[in-house]
């Protein structure tokens, strides 16, 4: 691992200021392709309505997403039973990376994004983002830009393509593809596109919250850097044969049920909130866009209440780097427990609850030191459903190896172990798979694919 | 691969006569260990209720499992929507096999176990079956024997240890712990047990319906056998992503509903049937065993209405052995399409379906010539949970590689590339597991681990 690129936090910034010819780019696009977004009464949603019987919040053509209500049972957790609003969306879209070299050097093909959460507007974004009734355009519409490159490619060409969970604490079972596809052909780059390199995508991740969720997580679908591997504290084996044992345990027992009436939470004229405020909401929005098929359109949308903390503890044992991770189920996952950040939460929803159920190793992230502060950047979630989901990504160097496996469903594994796993389904979360990248992004420009 | 060991169907025998010395010991265990079964009315279930709101079959205890049902929606499938009773049994248990050298030879320690459902009495078991709530002693009991073996066994110690799911026709998300555990320590053999070779269970592979499915099931998660690789089909990379695709697609939909009610099923005195007399029965039967804790109780099962065919076509390619996998989603499945046998169906339930619903290549694995047939044998389900579960199991050679991939979502793979997937969850059918296993038979004792 090369030093690290930065070891200063990024200004919590509203609008991203992005540097050097990318930034330049950015302004432009910008000029012409945005969204500005407005908050508005439930009751004023367009185009969607409340069911008549369950109150679930569904579009009125049945498609794209709806938000339900969900009942969990966690009977070993400090908190053994609640209920909470969930995002239902079953279909299984496309994060898609189109790839390819130019003099020798793979360039990715990157496109600047605005969505309506994004608190600063365009993010860079992989090639093609599409809900699968986007790309067979059930509803119309025009032919999504670069799909076909992700439609039925030739296998050899496919470096991943792979589903993948996404934030189970607030969607029931929804996962996309992630698709890298290398080409070879001519590729004419359309307004709004642009060939970059890793190392010129690594940067951005600390220039304010630029990169967004989806790209974070296709590229940590790549395969690991070339070179000799390192031992690793356990072998692949004993990492899946752990996993089994904590899968195994009786964990979270969901049902969704209707979202009216749902225990701990109220509907008033702008949201669906939590009685103690806890947590997130359920918003509605209206979205006015340039640059995009649809000029206006309402929706609504989850905001967290507060700003989490995800971190990798990381060290080296015997010389090789390795980080922290966390097995830990999430209501809306599709199979028990997935590999998360050492520390995934947001601390303000610990309030009230008994000190054992705070966090392991929240204080050690949060209030690191700065020189074992490796890397620190304040980025978003999916700006296409999430208003404003903000989270401090860090990674930290931890105190030697010590104890930490001790503390429960801890352990030490390799950047490379983590893309073994990344091959499958349900082992890795979105959370875990941002770090990756940021973890990756402190390799150098040498160990660039 | 060997000379196959049996050409010729076994007989449907409602005992098989077990050959040789281990007929000889389940003769002599099988006077005291038994289990006499008889079908009786649902109500006169003692222990079980009917629940009043939904008319569930369910344990007064809330354990064991429950008989619900389950409305299925399968757009693209030649029938568009059903409801069916379902099992449900939540709690992941242990099936165990415990392995050890002797004159550096692996031994298994395998168990003659009778179950309720068996048609022919005991079968040849590993070495430990035990639900969570058997081996947690929720309902107080015994402690099951040799279960320390397999309670945090140290990781070296673990050559297997995978949940895999079960038949998702019958059962709702069912999974079980799949564990190896090697030992190099002094075992007491108990009564009922027998340390045995992997060539001694193959040969009883086709010496009437012996091993039992669980046996079956975790001898197939052994590792693949030492020697060169072979090239493959396809990598393993292209399979993973071709599953990725088959995966995507929009597939079937399930929602547990009451079983009172459920449309095409009806509830008899002695039994739920479907109203065409197909698929499958739930029945009730009281049970009295000699040989174990509990000497007399009653349980629901289901009993299926005809005798299933399940087969996997066999070929080489360039000299490589290879089995062609169906991708094929059932309604019970924890995550979309598992790989399952060539043919996998029970061809009574086709009848009265369109011809283009009836499944691929079923005619040429039943109507093949004895020279074609490297492995038949009628083998059955659990026989805790299923009441004459038999199935037709057969390995067919192929007519070469042809065209066969064409016909859907089905693939050439090799034994090696069945074994990797099997390192992880929900890839392999429990058929499909069996049929590994019934092609590792046909080796020849030099591949033996």
């Amino acid at each position: 691992m090369a030093a690290p690129v930065s070891t200063a936090a990024s200004a919590p910034a509203a609008v991203p200021v992005v540097p050097g010819a990318v930034g330049r780019w950015f302004a432009e696009v910008g000029e012409r392709t945005y969204t500005r977004t407005r908050r508005i009464p439930l009751d004023a949603l367009e185009g969607w309505h409340t069911d008549a019987r369950t109150g679930d919040l569904v579009h009125d053509g049945g498609g794209f997403f709806s938000v339900g209500g969900l009942d969990v049972t966690a009977p070993d957790g400090p908190v053994p039973h609640w209920a909470q609003p969930v995002l239902h969306q079953p279909e299984t879209g496309i994060l898609g990376l189109l790839v390819k070299d130019f003099g020798g050097v793979p360039h990715y093909l990157m496109q600047a994004k605005p969505e309506p959460g994004n608190a600063g507007g365009l993010q860079l974004a992989p090639t093609v983002q599409a809900t699968r009734s986007n790309f067979t355009r059930a509803h119309g519409g025009l032919a999504v830009p670069y799909l076909r490159h992700f439609r039925n490619p030739p296998p050899r060409a496919l470096i991943a393509d792979v589903r993948q969970s996404e934030q189970g604490a607030w969607f029931y079972r929804k996962r996309n593809r992630n698709m890298i596809v290398r080409t070879t052909e001519d590729v004419a780059v359309l307004p709004g596109h642009r060939w970059m390199t890793l190392p010129q995508i690594h940067a951005l991740l600390t220039a304010g919250d630029v990169v967004n969720m989806d790209a974070r997580s296709v590229l940590a679908c790549l395969p690991p850097p070339p070179g000799p591997a390192g031992r690793a504290r356990h072998t692949g084996r004993e990492i899946l044969c752990w996993l089994t044992e904590v899968r195994s345990r009786p964990g979270l027992r969901t049902r969704p049920v209707p979202l009216r009436g749902l225990p701990g939470w109220h509907r008033a004229e702008h949201a669906i909130r939590h009685d103690g405020g806890r947590f997130f909401e359920v918003v509605a929005v209206e979205v006015r866009a340039g640059g995009r098929e649809v000029r206006r359109w309402t929706q609504p949308m989850l905001r967290p209440c507060g700003t989490g903390v995800i971190a990798f503890l990381h060290t080296r044992i015997d010389g090789v780097p390795h980080v922290l991770v966390h097995a830990a189920a999430e209501p809306g996952g599709v199979d028990a427990a997935e590999l998360t950040a050492t520390v995934c939460c947001t601390p303000e929803n610990y309030a009230g609850l008994p000190v054992a159920a705070r966090p392991r190793f929240l204080d050690e992230v949060r209030d690191a030191p700065p020189d074992r502060v490796l890397f620190d950047a304040l980025l978003s979630e999916e700006g296409g459903r999430f208003h404003h989901a903000l989270n401090r990504y860090r990674i930290v160097a931890a105190d030697g190896a010590g104890a930490y496996e001790a503390a429960g469903d801890f352990r030490w594994v390799t950047e490379r172990q983590i893309c073994a796993l990344l091959r499958h389904s349900h082992y890795v979360t979105v959370q875990a798979r941002t770090l990756l990248t940021c973890l990756r992004s402190l390799h150098g420009p040498e160990a660039s694919r």
